[in-house]
């Protein structure tokens, strides 16, 4: 069996770290031949590549949302999850009207023009969160916008292009759960977990054990109605007066399930090669509590790779991309005997951006 | 950082699988460029190439013990564990004599020609194990003889060939532990396993949580008096009177070790690299129990995959080698809850072998 990657970014790399176990062949489509995938799949292709590249897949699935459209129309009768549910995830007005018109519960939210919101703004209460329509991953394309003029800048940059205006939400948690879903429609739930932000991006996260019914209901039927074959993530907002909101989905394997390599019976990156490939669904259950930290903008000459490792339970997971600031460069997974004990790890973890700091 | 693996099958392409998660390159020394590790590797040399591989290489390690002689005095700077540690484990009569002359407890043994078997075991109880004197893994090279007159055989075919000609021994269980040690000299032990082996190839293992003291001092001091850097797999038999004698060691990554890649917070792959490198070693906490089941001579065709992989938390390492009989074609690891549980999902497991002598 070959399974097609398209992406080549490091959650494809750690899916077919992963999905190699299992016999598989993998192929990726990407237009970076040094991306991580590339360097452990047994072929890439770039995009140019792209009818070889289906020759030779039996399946086809993703890494990444943001595909060209000939792309997208290209892989269409292989792909999983289908390319429907991609083209939702490329506008955030799409997404968030399509949650809106099934009844899920979202934060309220406008949708207008660049040039429209400083008027719009005058209206509403603030602070909201202004998103642009596309392209937005890691809190890119996201403003904060605390008085009407603030609006101004983003009016006279993109005055033609489409915004949602999302309230803001005064969360007291953001958490996220992964569901994976077979070809017979079999579901399994991961267990949640507590995320932490950082600017926008995901710095650390661990699994909790709170109750959160109402929110694995909603992933369970959002698989359902999106008729997801593959990985679903789901980010959630708990809000202080107790209401759980959707904040987005992606329909594949999640940054805050990596602790799943470490944590669970069977990984995201293994369920989602089961999952499309045919097989049965591997258990998600929790071997033992679990959590992530982020390596974001650093390279491995700035880490303590000695002070990091040393903490007990500590793997490092490294992509081997070339440093940017703010970049995920790695991450780090760390399990232990209680959800405190991960905790602690966590924080002594963290130190090695307060270490930095004084340098 | 680009490690060195001294040969390409399963043992080494687990080892670059789990090893590039710290983003380290790997290159492979193998005169077959099909092998398992040389599909993941970031380059695989043959033997002529040898110079070429060691110019790249900042640490070489094993992943096999018999390997040629020209080969291991080019390796002799660069390696971990020493060449020293290989040089014992290509003779197993050099391997017991040092456990005897070092106090270790062995099976009582003699030394002798093949042509002088014969007379030999005319003299001693009955049954004994001969064993060749080099080239000896997986039950190869082993005799179990009963009558002086079976030796007849072997005395013709090898009259000038050393034997090692070994005590039966009477044993309640089999188990082995697996220690890492780094370049600072600290150990750390993995938890014991009980194996079982079908004629000379170990078909399944699992943890115990049996008090087995005795044996991990022996591995401990064992580990010391090698002066090993990297892995030593020892196999220990518990006797039926009480007694624990050592059956033989492995300097490197060992196949009843397979089961800490889902039941271990470090896995033995990790761990050598670790331990290479110069990296902190990583906890060999168990996280749950944890057992393996070798899939023995079965091609992918013959695997009904979702039987298998609809046991909870079956987890399939298939390593895309091409099939003979009794050939190691890959494993299946499992956790549980507990030791029972783990029991059952093996005997589950098993059932793929029952399956197939009914057809």
């Amino acid at each position: 069996m070959r399974v097609g990657i398209v992406g080549g970014g490091q959650l494809g790399w750690m899916t077919v770290l992963e999905g190699r176990k299992l016999g598989f062949e993998f192929l990726v489509l990407e237009e970076k031949p040094d991306s991580p995938a590339c360097k452990v799949a047994d072929a890439c292709f770039s995009y140019d590549k792209v009818d070889e590249f289906l020759r030779w897949c039996h399946v086809v699935t993703f890494e990444f949302e943001h595909i060209p459209d000939y792309i997208l129309e290209k892989v269409y009768p292989v792909a999983l999850p289908s390319v429907e549910v991609l083209e939702l995830k490329k506008s955030r007005i799409k997404e968030k009207s399509f949650y809106k018109r099934m009844g899920y519960p979202v934060p309220s939210f406008r949708i207008a023009q660049g040039k429209e919101l400083p008027s719009l703004l005058r209206d509403v209460c603030l602070p909201v969160v202004v998103k642009r329509d596309v392209m937005g991953y890691d809190g890119k394309g996201q403003y904060v916008v605390n008085h009407p003029q603030d609006a101004q800048v983003i009016a006279t940059s993109y005055p033609h292009e489409w915004f949602l205006v999302e309230d803001w939400v005064d969360f007291a948690m953001e958490f996220s759960i992964i569901g994976v879903r077979d070809k017979s429609g079999r579901v399994l739930l991961y267990p949640p977990t507590v995320n932490f932000h950082q600017q926008g991006i995901l710095l650390y996260n661990k699994t909790t054990s709170l109750e959160v019914k109402e929110a694995q209901d909603i992933l369970h039927h959002l698989m359902e109605d999106l008729g997801i074959v593959g990985v679903l993530a789901v980010e959630f907002f708990y809000t202080k007066d107790g209401k759980v909101l959707i904040n987005e989905m992606a329909p594949r394997v999640h940054n805050t399930g990596h602790y799943t390599l470490d944590g669970c019976y069977t990984s995201q990156f293994e369920n989602l090669v089961r999952a499309v490939t045919g097989l049965p669904l591997g258990s998600t259950s929790l071997k033992c509590p679990a959590g992530m930290v982020n390596i974001l903008g650093l390279g491995l000459e700035d880490l303590d790779l000695h002070f990091l490792l040393s903490v007990e339970g500590a793997k490092l997971y490294w992509y081997s991309k070339s440093k940017k600031p703010r970049r995920k460069m790695g991450h780090i997974n760390v399990v232990g005997r209680t959800e405190e004990e991960v905790e602690y790890k966590i924080n002594r973890l963290l130190e090695m951006y307060h270490v930095l700091e004084e340098k």
